[in-house]
Order: structure tokens, then C-alpha cells, then sequence
């Protein structure tokens, strides 16, 4: 549906602050063709730093919607890290040429006083046990922070009340980033927050490699290392297809032949509950749905990927 | 503006559903003069249990808007005591008379499965230093789990995207609750729900006691002596209306002639962060905005009672 990219349609609009999000939203969702109901907003937030990974998602979002929105912000609140902050790269005016490749109407990019205009929220969300362990438990505070900031752009987005046009409205969020996708999904629910979350497909090199900024990090040496993540995952996949038992020690011995790549973790999860899967190291067919996540370190860059089973 | 409570309008539409919510308030938005723009639509959370303060809360937003909710649900996540949730007075077909008296169009009476499908939810709204001090000292976890359902409450009654009409969304709390309420504001601004959060005055007897459901349990004795606390409210807030120093001793003093009542806190605040002004115990004239937030003791009865300085 809706308008395609279109690289000829020109820069999106920038706005700086939520009431200028509101009013681009308003006069854009005005613009849109009277006979499409609902009009399709859609919302992709970004730290900037975009690559084709975000570009792929921003495409897709651009194909679902007939308003999309952007947003870049670097959100201090996620860095455990005060040093990781000051040196994430930044580069607006390069993030704004791709966002206006794939087709982007609006990029919400808000100084740091606007979304904290008092510091740090006195109100924290708490991702609890479910934000503490995997990606959680290297970086304390990291997903309580990001869901402080996704709390509030789910509401900056949203289809303005003073609209006399009904509106379906979306965010997404990529794939890759599982754990980060399973809270946001829950936090949704259990606040009841009026939006659709849609999770876009994970973005790889044609080698299998999972598309991150940091993996301009990595020589071509250790590129060619991190490709045994995806070997593990595909290794799993395929037996979870077959509906075979999955072994995953199996997977596990593939990372003990590359000596360049040290894993932190592979396991088989529950997709909404992130609690371990009892498929693990047994000997029985893998049935219903699995996601299997996977962190490692190649030299100094630590990479994330996964896979889900049985869809 | 708007419709006016009408005792002969009938029952309100009672919903137990979220999707119910949202049908019945598109239905009554549809059905506002269309010359109304936006329609004004207005949220009250209750427990239930009304009063005639309640009574007053929902006609108070009865006359500003046109399509009013009135929600009754009794949350157990803020009671950290489980025999006083069992406990917690339960008459729905009473309070539904009320409600119809007041003018509410649609009641949203939830079960504890609409509201917390999954049981406690996994990610918690945290009140932070703001939710510890004054009554959350004495009810540990009480705040937290407040906001935990007016965060799902404020969502599940917004206008609906689906509606082609403008709406002007209002939610309405009681100034008696005075530490709740600066609560529900931070929520709102650090989350930046698109709502309007309204205060509603404290309703008081004929003597000046705040209404309260806890009041039937005090003797015609008790009842007496509890005037000690809008006496010494009066007292200091005269000395505000006058620019004077307010002694906030003297206010305490008068506790101490009634051997009744066991003054809990009597504190001086700052009405937006409830951090301690520095005019306690000084010799300087009040100026600015103050809340000054009391809690007593009378019999097994515990009452909390606040006036604002300064407006």
C-alpha cells in the first residue's frame, strides 16, 4: 500500500521537538488521500549511526504506511557506559540522506533537553528479571533505559487526538535486537499502550553476517570468523525445520573450531518469555516455537544474533 | 458545556471488557453533536466504594466533557497488605446508582483477568525517592503498583485512533490524594502521555473533615477530634494567604491538645517534586506555591489531608 520510496520525493522534514512532531504528523496524515481508512502511521526509532539494516527496515516500514516517522536519538539513559555514549557515532546529516532514500516523511530528531527536559525521568520503567539476563546482565540499567525512551517516542508518534482521521498506528523494531523486541512487546501489553509493535526481519551480509555498525570494526580476518554464528544458528534451524532434536552442543562445538570467536551464549528461549527451553541438550524433537540468541566476542567487538523456530 | 448530570438519563453503559471500552466510547463519541469539536473526553479512575467525594469528582467532570468513563476496579497491586485488599469494600450495583446520579455515560468494571492477564506484570513502574517518602513510607510498594494501573487505565480509555473526530482527553484525580496525584503528573510528563491530567478539590463535611470512605469507621468522638487536622490546615494556610511566617509549630501544637489523634507527618512541600520547603520552623514570610501534606492517627484510623499554599 502507500506511497513507495521514492528517491526523487526529496529530504524528509525535520523537527526538532514534540510539538513540531505533532504538527508534521497532523499535516501530514491531512495530505494523505481522504479514501484511505485508516491512514497508516508508522514509527521507526533510531539511535542514528543508520546502516542498510536500518535502511531495510525503514523500507519496510515506508512500504506498510502511508505516514512514516523516524526518530534519531542517542539515549544516554540505555549507555551503561558514560565513555560507549560520548563516542556513538553521530552523523545527522548522513542519517537524514539514507532516511530520505528510503522514503522517510518525517525525522524527529530531538536535542537530549527536549525528551529530558528535567535529567533523568523521577518515573522508571523496571524491565525486571526479564532485562537482567542475556544482553542484560553485561549491561545493568541498558533495557531500562531503552524502555524509558521508547515509552515516551510511542507517545510522541502517536496519531495526534485532534485528527478528524482515523489512523492505525505502528512502531517497529528490527529482529536483531531480540531481547530488546521482547520487552518492548511486553511492556506494551502490560501498560495496554494503544499501538501495534512489528518486528522486521534481521538484515545479513550475503555471507550470513548480521548487519551491526560494529562490525566495521572487525578485519577481514574476524569477518570471516563471525560467520560460524551464522553457521550455528543455521545448524539449529534446520533441525528445529526437520523437527529433529536440536543438540545444541553441537552448535556450541562449531564456535570451539574458531579460535578467533569466544561465545558468551547460545540458548534456546521461549520467543515471549525469554525463559529457557527444555530442548536444550535433550534428546527429544524440537516441536512448537524456540528462539535461539547468541552473543560473542570477536577481538574486542561483541556481536548479537538470533534465530526463531518454528514459524 | 456539555450534557449535564441528568437523573432521569438512565443507567451508564457498564463495560467489563478493554475491547468494550473502546466500542462504547467510539459509540458515544459518534453520537456527540458534531458541531463539538473536539469532543471532550473524560477519564475517572475509581476503586470503587464511592462517596460523596467521589460524587463530586465525577460530576466535576461531568460538566467538562462529553462523553465521561468512570472506571471501578480495586487494584491490588497498590495494597501491600492482602487482607486489606480482601478487606477493601466491594459494592458495585451501589456504585453504579451513584454513577448514573453523577452523569457517568459508560462504567468500565473490569475483572482482575481483563486488567492483569498474565498476573503481576513484568515490567513495573517505579515511583522512585517521589513514591518512598510521606505515605509510601508506610506503604511500601503502594505507589508503584498505582501507577502500574492508571499507566493501563490511561491507555485503555484514549480516544480511539479508529474515530474520525477530534478529542480533547482529560483524566481526573482528587487533590486529597495529593502524593498520588504529583505522582500521576510525573508519570505523564516523563512518559509524555497525551492526556490531561485534572485535579479535582478535596470535598469536605459541613465541619471540614476530607471525605473519605475511612470516616465510618470513626465514633462520633473520633469524628470530632478529627477536626484538629483542617484547623491546623486553616492555620497555616491563613498565614500563607497573609504573606506571614508560617510557625509550622503552632500547627502542630494543636495536635498536641488533641490526645485523640496521633499526628503521623505535618510537612511543608514543594507541590511538584514534594521536597521539603525551607519555611518549616523559619522566621521568614511565605512566598511562592506550597502543599502542605498531613497524616493522623485517630483510634485504629489513619487520615491524610493537604492544603495548597499560595494559589
Amino acid at each position: 500500500m502507500s506511497k513507495p520510496a521514492d528517491p526523487a520525493s526529496g529530504t524528509p522534514h525535520i523537527v526538532r521537538t514534540a510539538t513540531g512532531l505533532e504538527q508534521a504528523i497532523a499535516r501530514a496524515a491531512e495530505t494523505v488521500d481522504r479514501q484511505r481508512r485508516p491512514v497508516a502511521l508508522g514509527l521507526v526509532p533510531t539511535m542514528g549511526a543508520l546502516h542498510e539494516g536500518h535502511e531495510s527496515m525503514v523500507s519496510a516500514a515506508r512500504e506498510q504506511n502511508d505516514v512514516l516517522v523516524v526518530s534519531v536519538f542517542v539515549n544516554e539513559l540505555q549507555f551503561n557506559d558514560a565513555a560507549d555514549f560520548e563516542r556513538y557515532p553521530r552523523n545527522l546529516s548522513s542519517d537524514i540522506e539514507i532516511l530520505a532514500r528510503a522514503g522517510a516523511d518525517i525525522v524527529f530528531a530531538p536535542d537530549e533537553s527536549e525528551i529530558y527536559p528535567e535529567g533523568r525521568p523521577l518515573i522508571q520503567l523496571g524491565s525486571g528479571a526479564l532485562g537482567e539476563k542475556f544482553e542484560g546482565a553485561s549491561r545493568p540499567g541498558h533495557f531500562d533505559g531503552m524502555l524509558a525512551v521508547v515509552a515516551k517516542l510511542l507517545h510522541l508518534a502517536m496519531p495526534p487526538a485532534s485528527l478528524d482521521i482515523p489512523v492505525a498506528y505502528s512502531a517497529y523494531f528490527g529482529q536483531k535486537d531480540a531481547q530488546q523486541l521482547v520487552l518492548i512487546n511486553r511492556m506494551v501489553s502490560d501498560l495496554n499502550y494503544p499501538v501495534e509493535i512489528r518486528s522486521v526481519p534481521i538484515t545479513r551480509s550475503a555471507q550470513g553476517l548480521a548487519l551491526s555498525s560494529r562490525n566495521q570494526l572487525l578485519n577481514d580476518e574476524q569477518a570471516r570468523a563471525a560467520l560460524v554464528i551464522h553457521r550455528a544458528l543455521k545448524l539449529i534451524k534446520g533441525r528445529a525445520d526437520r523437527h529433529e532434536p536440536l543438540y545444541l552442543e553441537d552448535a556450541v562445538g562449531l564456535f570451539e573450531m574458531e579460535p578467533l570467536v569466544e561465545l558468551d551464549y547460545l540458548e534456546l528461549v521461549d520467543p515471549r518469555t525469554l525463559r529457557e527451553l527444555a530442548f536444550n541438550c535433550q534428546d527429544t524433537p524440537f516441536t512448537g516455537e524456540g528462539l535461539v540468541l547468541v552473543a560473542a566476542t570477536v577481538g574486542e567487538v561483541r556481536l548479537i544474533d538470533n534465530i526463531t523456530l518454528g514459524y
